[in-house]
């Protein structure tokens, strides 16, 4: 088991299995990757330009914590891939997040034309372009405003593998291996499922969000640089077809959860794609189809985790494990 | 302050302004409603002429609680309607939810041809019409069978009141004046806010679930008969558009909430519909319009609370009251 450390200067900003790998890693391996924001330094850029004005300590902990920005990437930018030995078509990559740490900021913002769930409604109303700057130092909750504080619970809002289909494909829209899932559990203590596609996977991963509602409604969560620490797993014949993931208790969850996603441009459809999934874990628990089924109408949530990653939008499918009783 | 109890003879199986009320109560009183569940007495009527079969206990059970059955309900069978003294259209209904309470036993379906989310393509796999028949007596869980168990937290399907627009209409599909939400956080505890369009209101509820997951998968929850015990307020010119609630803490959460819904033939706009009205929450807080927006997309959840009520569903939008601090 060797612990790896992959610096943002290995970057991406398309998938595409012709991509040569950053790294090679061993089953079991750890890895800590340094990833960069959405707008890769695109925000801090303009904080340091003026453009975008900002409270004198925010303004200072943003240039302090600035690096050379990317030259106008088309995408997320994305570290990686890393090619897991010994992974193949057909297999699962199973990923501990094990250490999510965001930067001292982050940025959340909305436009009136841009790929929020009201843009165009609310650029009826007047609606202006707005980037919000949040102070992360605290760790555990950023102020909003004096009275409103939100809690934090950083996670990646993209993390997948290379899709078999020659790219490159962009990095918007996620897909059946994952990517711009936007899925707010997938915090540390979450262990994620991803078929493997292509030889050795290619797992990217990136685009942290410190906090984000289910759905990231105006198009963007709390938005930040940082460090993921991931250990690497490889199930082989894992029979996995879509995302699927396990979340930890704590952080204000008392119970946990296996859930499945599906990825579609029409909700409804994608729903149907995460029940589907999450009945073949009922299914493998030796319940017929038809108990599946009831059983899931009675205790499975569907969450919307995105609906502004055109044009494929998240439905996630939790299913409470604690209904599963020993004895 | 008066309380009341309506039996359920007094029952309606459509939605319309022209019913007489069956009871008439003044902002303040409380009432109990004896509900019947989604079938009208049809899964009792089953067990009891052998077509569906059921362990000896549960069939005791079932037998001992059997109504006279209601003869082809078209709809769910609602108790109401309750002409709430001084309601006029542009008012709001607020309604706390004092207490729910199930029969002894309940049941959760599924049909090859019914309403179920994966209903068309599980039954290409052989899905076959199923019933499944719980024991609700030890009030906090049901046990599926040995291993699994579901904690129950019930509330009402459909609680709503009359469109303005002439009867009659269905009661599967809910809308902007609530029906049938089957919205599951609608538990004891939690305070509901409906739009006002008729003069009285004409209140009227049933379809009580015993549990349930956001989105009803196989278009049943844990359908039981039960008394819903309701206290009932007329807030004047409220600015309600659309159904929003509070929910408790306690039961397995630890945050509480205000949410909204939204409820549409199209998954996107009922979406669109929460989302809107959820930033109306927080504009009536003194937040901008941009800063409403951005806040959501950092804490606000979207859920898809019922998938199956065609041809209309519905998405909550969720945000999490302790965000707003004192001082």
């Amino acid at each position: 088991m060797t612990h790896h450390h992959l610096r943002p200067d290995a970057l991406h900003t398309v998938w595409d299995n012709a991509l040569p790998p950053a790294l090679t890693v061993t089953s079991g391996d750890t890895v800590t990757l340094d990833t960069l924001d959405a707008s890769g330094g695109g925000v801090a850029r303009r904080v340091a330009s003026g453009e975008l004005g900002a409270p004198d300590d925010l303004r200072a902990l943003i240039l302090a914590d600035a690096r050379a920005p990317l030259s106008g990437p088309r995408g997320h930018p994305l570290t990686g891939p890393l090619f897991v030995q010994g992974a193949q078509p057909g297999d699962a990559l199973r990923i501990e997040v094990l250490d999510v740490r965001t930067a001292t900021w982050g940025w959340t913002g909305c436009r009136p034309d841009g790929i929020g769930l009201l843009d165009a409604a609310l650029a009826a109303e007047g609606l202006r372009p707005h980037t919000h700057l949040w102070d992360l130092r605290a760790g555990t909750h950023a102020d909003f405003r004096p009275g409103i504080r939100v809690p934090l619970a950083p996670f990646p809002g993209v993390i997948g593998v290379a899709p078999a289909a020659p790219g490159p494909h962009p990095t918007a829209p996620p897909r059946h291996v994952g990517g711009n899932m936007d899925v707010r559990q997938l915090v540390a203590g979450s262990t994620l499922w991803l078929p493997v596609e292509v030889p050795g996977a290619l797992l990217s991963a990136g685009d942290l969000h410190a906090a984000q509602g289910d759905g990231e409604v105006s198009g963007t969560g709390i938005e930040t640089d940082g460090q993921l620490t991931l250990r690497v797993h490889v199930e082989p014949q894992a029979g996995i077809t879509t995302p699927e993931f396990t979340t930890p208790t704590g952080g204000g969850q008392s119970r946990q959860w296996h859930a499945t996603t599906g990825h579609h441009p029409d909700l409804m459809t994608a729903a149907r794609i995460a029940l589907r999934a999450v009945l073949r874990r009922l299914e493998s628990r030796g319940l017929s189809l038809e108990d599946a089924y009831v059983l899931a109408s009675a205790c499975v949530d569907l969450k919307i985790s995105q609906i502004v990653d055109a044009p494929t939008y998240t439905v996630s499918a939790f299913l409470p494990l604690d209904i599963f009783r020993e004895g």
